[in-house]
């Protein structure tokens, strides 16, 4: 891992390797497929080698999570450039939009559809249901962040930055949900009406009705 | 299966007593802990009586898909009462409200839970994929009916029925994902949002700004 980057350059130590596989096999065998076999495999170790880093396949996939929000997190993170009005179009643009030009480690909707296997786990595993809860809430203050940062700055309206935060982060999770598991495209079909939201909600001066 | 509602009284054959079965048991162990001899365990059957039903668990998920959204469509089937305030309201309500008063079997947020661990398959599955993509499209089609109908009777904007439909329903996916893999309560967090989104973007009168 380089810089705090779970696929980048050459897998650090063997557990960095197996979580590697563990992606690898989950995006060829899904998540009922997993089995320890089959990420040593991946990872060209044996399964002793494997007990020696996980007790067993649950232990496993609570690291995977982990591993998994670490580049979600990553993926998404925006680095506030003083202008709010462009930090919250570059956030919705980070889940939205492909990037063809910059070639990623796997592709971000690999990650995506990864995320949504791991994340329907929370519907029967309370450790994973309590890391889902505390992931959105640290997807929805960034968010909030960056509205507090408009408002101050007096190009945003004086919204309430918890609600509008925590009703983009829901429709977020919406698109991704629905792009993950859909063969249309369906974030074509709501994205000029989540700009519309933004403009309409937050940013001065766009509509007469603020 | 009474009416074609599928939980409701006696299971009319052992088919639909295996895919009771396999709701159970999706509720006991979750979707990897799904296996043919814990289904037919449930159903009190025999293999081989399961084996004439279905070629095999791949078979028996595609039949449990299709099982789990008949339901899902019976919960959140609106009948138009004329008036598309109220039916676009109940079509919301349907979704995010529960019925403390209405005991259903099984309740809806079990319903909906397995619904997000299915829709989890179809990252991987094209066959799933097709299949919930067709259903985010039903489930659009009976909002657009409503929205179409409000127009035509002047009492919503003249907005966009297709679009509107689309960003509404992304909503209730995000919605309907975080509720089931959360352990807070993200429904009352977006509630009055959507309540007030619907206001402010349909309905004549209620805001100056149309």
């Amino acid at each position: 891992m380089t810089d705090g980057i779970p696929f980048a350059g050459e897998p650090a130590d063997s557990h960095e390797a197996i979580m590697r596989a563990t992606f690898r096999a989950l995006r060829e065998y899904g998540y009922a497929g997993l089995s320890i076999q089959r990420i040593a495999d991946e990872a060209d170790l044996s399964k002793s080698t494997f007990y020696h880093h996980f007790d067993g396949k649950e232990d496993l996939l609570l690291s995977f999570q982990e591993f998994i929000l670490t580049e979600f997190n990553r993926i998404f993170q925006v680095e506030s450039t003083g202008d709010p009005e462009q930090d919250i179009k570059t956030f919705v643009s980070l889940v939205l939009d492909d990037f063809p030009d910059c070639v990623e480690t796997p592709d971000k909707n690999a990650v995506l559809g990864s995320y949504v296997e791991m994340r329907a786990q929370a519907v029967q595993n309370p450790d994973f249901r309590e890391k889902f809860t505390e992931t959105d809430e640290l997807f929805a203050r960034q968010l909030v962040q960056i509205i507090e940062d408009g408002i101050e700055q007096g190009v945003f309206a004086d919204v309430n930055p918890e609600t509008v935060s925590r009703f983009m982060i829901t429709i977020l999770d919406g698109v991704i949900l629905q792009s993950a598991t859909r063969n249309d495209n369906p974030v074509a079909e709501v994205r000029d009406t989540i700009d519309e939201y933004i403009e309409e909600t937050l940013i001065l001066g766009t509509y007469s009705s603020h």
